[in-house]
This record gives C-alpha cells, structure tokens and sequence, in this order.
C-alpha cells in the first residue's frame, strides 16, 4: 500500500491543540443571511421576541453577525475531550482500491455514542440553558440522531430533556428511543395528546403517525408553557452552524500540523449542521481571499434544496408557527417520498449556506439513495466504518471526484465529512441488500406545487 | 473539576509508539495450561490434527507455549492503524460522580464498527488464512458481535465468509445480521439445511431455534468438509489471547509515558478474549516477580466458571465434536437460563485463564445483571459512552472498587477494559428500563447436574 510516510492514518491533535473559540463565519460575508422574520409582523425577530422560545446566550449567538469568534467555555470543552478531537483519517485504503492519485481525508464525527455530529452543538446549547438556570429543554426528533445527542447532554448538566419523536420512527425505531432512556430522557410520541396542537392534530387526522413539522410544534409549546423550560433545535440555525465549527477548525488544524493544503471540501447538507461546521474556517479564508478551495455540498435528490429550491423567505416549520428564515427551499409542506431512507429531509437549508450558495462560494450535487448505499458499502469494506445514510452522500462525490482524478491524473486532495455511522439505519441497509430500495426524484411539478405555497415577503 | 494537570481525558498513543509484537502470555508461566486433547485418543492434539480445521499459522500459535513474541505483520499492523490505537480514558467524570480518590483508567475498545475488541483478532485470523492461499472460513456466532468482526476482516482481505448465526439470533437480531451482509459475509441461520448436524438436529428436534454448540457444529462441518476452507474462532483458544495482547500492551505503552502505575486490573470474561488480551504484560510482570497487580476477573452469576465452575477437561462445544481442553467450566451442556441478557454465556474459560486462576495468579467475582445494567446506565450518563452489556461486568466492579476507596481514603488506581459499545442490546437495556429485567443464579444442583457430565480423562 502507497503511505506518505510522515502521514498517520489517522490525526489526532492534542488536547492542547484543540480549538478554544467557535468561529462565526457570518462575521466575514460581506452580503450577511437575510434576519428571521416574525411570522405575524414581518420585521426581524429581536432579541426580545426570540428569548421566551430560546435560551438567552443562544439568541446573542443567533443574532450576532459581526463577531468572528466565540469563546468556548471550559465545562464544553471539557465535555468535547470525552470524545474530540475527531479524528482526520487518511483514507489509504480507499484511494488504493479506487487507483485514485487523488488523497482523500475524511473528518469521523461518528465516535460518540449519538453517533453523529450533532452532540457539539447539543452540549453547547444544554450548557447555555444549565447556565441560565433553566430546568430544561423541549425537541423534536424524527430518525432519533438529534435526540439521543440532545439526551447525553442533559444527562450530563443534569437537564430535563423532554423528547417529542415522531410517532412512525418511535414505533418503527426503538433503538434510540432506548438510548435516550438510558440518558434519562422522556421520549413521547408525536402527535401526542400533551398538548393543544397534539389533540388538534390527532383529533383531525385521527391515526396519523406524525411529522416533524408536527413535533416541531408540540416541542414549541410544551417550551413556551412550562416555565423554566426553552426549545432548542439541532440544525439550520446560525448558533448550530457556530457550534459545528469546531469540526472545521480541527480539521484545519490538523491539515496545518502536517501541510496539507485542501483542494475541495466535500460535506453533505440537510438543515447544514455539518456542512457548515466543516467547512468554516476554509470558507472564511475564502471570503477574506486569503486561500481558495472548491466546496461542495451534497444532497438527496429526493429533498434538493440546493439544486433545486428557491432562495425565499419561507417557515421552517410545516406547522408555520415558527419564524420565517430566508433560505434555499423546497417549501415548507415538502416531505420527501416515503421510500427515502438516506436522511437529510428538511425542506429547507441554513440561511449563511443558502446566502454563500447564491453568491458563488460553494456549488451544489444532488445524488440519488441507490448510489449513496453503494458507496458507503464499497467505503466500508475498505475503510471499516459503518457510515451513516447521510455521511454517504459525502462518499458517494468523494469517490466520484477522486474517479476523475484516475482519469485526468490529477492529484487533487479531498477532504469530506463523514458526520456519523449506520448502527441505527441498518433497516435501510437491509433494504438495499434485498435490491428493494428505490429511488425517487421529485418531478417539477411536485416541486412547483410545494413552492407555491411560500409566503409572500417582500424582502 | 479536579484533573490531573498532565493526563489528559483520552490518551492515545502515536503510529510509532504501536506495538509490533503480540505477547505470549503462557511463554512466562511455569504451570503450562494443560494442551488440548483428541476426543476420540485423549492425547494431545498434534500439529497435524489441528491444521485441517484451522489454518496453519494459526496452529503454529495455539500450540507454542515457550515464544515470548509474535511480531505482527505488517498489513494486521495496517488495519490496526484504522481503529487503534483505542484510547485509554481517564473517567474524571465518573471519578467525580462517585466522589472517590480513586483514578479510574478504561481501555475502550468499541470504536470499531464491529463494536468490540473482536476485530483484533478477527483481522489476524483472515490474515493468516489469506496468507496461506485459503478460498475462506467458516464460524459460527451468537448475537454477532464475532461474526461482525469476523466479516469486516474477510471484506479486507477479499476472503470468503460463511456464519452460522443461532437462529433465534438471526431472527429477534436482524441488524447485526446487516451489518455481517454489508461487509459481504454469508449469513445462515442454524440449525440449517446446508450440513449433515443441522438436519440431523432439524428432523430431531423440529422448529429448535439453534444453539451456539449447534452452530459450531456445523461451521465446523462446513469448514473441514469444503476445500479451501478453516474454521475460526473468537474467543477461548490460545491464538485469540495471543492477538487480543494488543489490548494490554497499548494499555501498558499508555501509562509508562505518563508514569502511572496501576494497583487494580479488571475485565469481564465469558471465554477470556478480552480478559486474557487486557492483562497480558501486567501478568507477565507479575510471573516474573517484576511486579505487582490486584488482577481481577468479572463474570456473570448466572454463568459463573470462574467462581463455581470445576477445573477439569471438558469439550469445548456442545456437539462434542471439537478438541477437549483443561479449564475452568460448567459442563459444556450449560446453557444460562433465558433472561440472560448480559453476554458472557460460554460455560467455559480459556486454559491459559483457568491455569492462572488455579494458581493463585488472579481473583473472579460474579455479578448480577440488574446490577451490570445499572452500573452501565450510571456509567453512560457521565462518561458518554453506551457500553456493551458485557463490557459493564468490569464497569460494575470498578465502580464497586472506586466506593471502596471512597470509604478507606485510598487513591488506588484503578484499570479497566471496556471492551464495547451496546447500539445492537437496546432490547436489553429496554427490558431494564421498563423494569422487566430480572437476575438468574444457578443453584448448586444445576450446576451439579451440568458439570456431572463432564468427561473422565487421567490428566
């Protein structure tokens, strides 16, 4: 096997390495994310408006697009040294069996018992409540990935966490219910009948199995009705995108140590937790002109936001009770097709992405489910790693940019995201063995009609 | 937080700092573990009786008892590189949760997809059956955590791999199940139609739902009756300690850089895999008078060899069909009752294990499973990780261990081994959720009754 010999398979930085501040890439776009808006005014959310739904420090980050850099406080980096820094991996396996020139680099998100990503910013925004003296935190989860993260990171400021699943995924999906219990949170099925919205719902849909949008809502309420408690959300927010950079500022500083210089950035994008926290810091060199490097976000073609959204002004929930946020979106209503077992089903996608998007920093692949499972087997069977359905996205163009460079000779170096593993998605694995997966692409007539329903803003 | 200025959370060592050898435990000990026994001549097996079932390197290993080092080859020291070195942890949090003075190390070795230090032998077993020209290998396996192993290394390796899986496994398991066809492994549930035991054992007992004796049978069948065929196996033999050394040689790499020395050694055991790979130098040290180490054992009360268990020659397979080996056992017609969750269910122990055992060398306690769950549960809450059932044996006595200090002020050091993560027992730590959990110990009278069974052999 081919091994650049001062190249470990895998990175770790020291604790001493570990990055001590998030940075908040608004602070360097000079055409800043449009604000959220207030759905009953249409004027921008003010800090007062935001405070009753979220945790205070958390609506200072969400609405701060001026400052580059927020310290981390030490209790969350101490948590982070329980299972960061991450890991940069050297794919060598990999790039053996394509026969690639290309070096390939992954950053593994998956080494924590959510699985994923999401617990940098769960710890982060359970901290913020913890230190406002709140007794706890109301969410949705749909596949589970959000909650469970969400879960251990009350368990660890000893928060309440008070989970709204919907219903299909908490029957369907017992697992990270299970791994929420053991965190000691309350899992409840949604539409559920603890609140108005649930008995609205399951009175006028008597038998429904949910949506996130629906338990978007119940999480809303039960917040804003129980005294001490805030709403917190895992993606599509800027405070989210501010907690992810620690994945691209470890990432970049393990290139730094060894001089690796990247040529393209590879991150898959649902609501852009991930793709925005990975690429951060090389973006922010970019819109200061200090290094450029070619970005790519990657999508379901069942849900392309990106590809194939408006830049609108729309809500963020399909229970529209929510701010609305301007952004790449499909409409609110859009729920993919039911045979769609990748992830990365929001209907719409961060703000900040969505700005750089439309003004050139960064393009866009949309990629159909069939290939991603393909790729995150052929990735597994080389690598090791189980990846999840939504970090094989990210595989799935890593391997097909490193094929062009087979043909062109090109040395290029990629590095991409893999945000989490597939312990918890094997029943969509199972699938794709069986030959019984299919793929779906929204015709544009199925687009045109949940587009039309944005709402009208003239902003 | 008190933290020791210069231990960090998670101590991993470099590439360079690897080891290149696996140590010999037995090459230290006076008193040899007894060899093993033809079934049929009760004599010791030979070289050439063991290579038709399992490979010829592989043999070589089980049979040296004098060799202090195996080098590793070098591409088993590849794809160590993709998952280890694992971390040795500190547990500040669990530290501080229980308020002792103790310091408390784990060696976790979950951050495979496997789930599992498994994968460390796994990987060596494929190798030397690829190395001498084999088409592929046969085993059987239980919940999977050695089939999935088993089936990341023959992906590696591009070799054939055909599990038998206990039918009631393959069924109430399925995702293990996907995880063993995603790496490519053939899955059969057994008993199965496929060998001449599992339709012997199908027309005799209709509908069985298998057992892992059943299952060894037939893997064993398959592998000695297909050209290009061996059998392997994950735990028990002298060749797994041997591999799984690699454990505690990092484990011992780790704490020399920062000087600490150890007073207390626990691991779970069920064959000894993880146990015998854990303590491998530090009882290596204490055989040859260097050192000393409280070594400690943690098993099961509901399948308890260590501490009630006979020291006798017994087969190691129900079927009867395997080589007779000298060890601590209940009888190899034991079988832990039904509620067993916990893992660990093997009515033997390794010979090397049982040898040091008998001679004074190391203490075993037995556990109850509600206990093992609650001691998992507390664990995950502050340290993040959900471990295996079986890792959570060790977890309980460390956390006795650690109350212990509490009390008499010592600052006793303490070394675990967390050999894995429990994402595929949800269904277990559900049952404990919802209370449903309940404990089995055997009464003298099983285990009288199992172990009168044991063969009579003058040795």
């Amino acid at each position: 096997m081919k091994k650049d010999s001062n190249i470990p398979y895998k990175i770790y930085l020291e604790e001493s390495e570990m990055p001590k501040a998030w940075y908040n890439l608004r602070a360097d776009m000079k055409n800043k994310p449009a604000p959220l808006l207030n759905p009953g005014t249409l004027e921008p959310m003010t800090y007062e408006e935001l405070i009753p739904v979220f945790c205070d420090d958390l609506v200072k980050q969400e609405l701060d697009d001026t400052t580059p850099y927020f310290e981390i406080p030490e209790e969350i980096r101490n948590f982070y040294k329980m299972y960061r820094p991450s890991p940069l991996v050297r794919a060598y396996c990999l790039e053996e069996k394509l026969g690639t020139p290309a070096k390939i680099y992954y950053k593994f998100e998956g080494n924590n018992t959510s699985g994923s990503h999401k617990l940098n910013s769960a710890i982060a925004q359970a901290y913020y409540a913890k230190k406002q003296g709140l007794k706890g935190v109301t969410t949705e989860t749909g596949a589970g990935q959000w909650g469970t993260a969400l879960s251990m990171a009350c368990s660890y400021f000893d928060l309440d966490c008070k989970v709204y699943m919907v219903k299909c995924s908490y029957e369907q999906k017992p697992f990270r219910r299970e791994v929420m219990r053991t965190y000691g949170a309350s899992v409840t099925p949604s539409p559920s009948m603890d609140t108005n919205i649930g008995r609205k719902i399951n009175a006028e849909h008597p038998g429904t199995t949910g949506s996130l949008g629906c338990a978007i809502s119940e999480a809303v309420e039960v917040a804003t009705s129980n005294p001490g408690y805030r709403y917190v959300l895992g993606s599509v927010l800027n405070q989210v995108l501010l907690h992810q950079s620690v994945i691209g500022l470890e990432t970049k500083i393990a290139l730094d140590k060894y001089n690796i210089k990247p040529d393209m950035i590879i991150g898959c994008a649902g609501g852009g937790s991930n793709l925005g926290g990975l690429i951060a810091p090389f973006m922010g060199e970019k819109l200061r002109g200090e290094a450029d490097y070619e970005i790519v976000a990657v999508e379901p073609a069942s849900c392309p936001s990106f590809t194939r959204g408006k830049f609108a002004y729309d809500f963020c929930d399909t229970g529209m009770v929510c701010p609305l946020a301007k952004m790449k979106t499909l409409g609110a209503d859009f729920i993919p097709a039911a045979n769609h077992a990748g992830g990365l089903r929001y209907h719409g996608m961060s703000s900040t992405l969505s700005q750089l998007y439309e003004d050139g920093y960064m393009k866009a692949v949309a990629v159909t489910q069939t290939d991603v499972f393909a790729a995150a087997e052929e990735f597994a069977r080389v690598e090791g790693i189980l990846p999840a359905p939504e970090s094989s996205h990210a595989i799935k163009v890593a391997i097909d940019e490193a094929l062009k460079c087979k043909q062109t000779g090109e040395e290029k170096t990629i590095v991409f995201g893999l945000t989490g593993t597939g312990y918890f998605d094997m029943v969509a694995y199972e699938k794709f063995h069986d030959g019984l997966m299919t793929d779906y692409i929204p015709t544009d007539e199925d687009l045109e009609k949940s587009m039309s329903k944005l709402p009208k803003v003239d902003k």
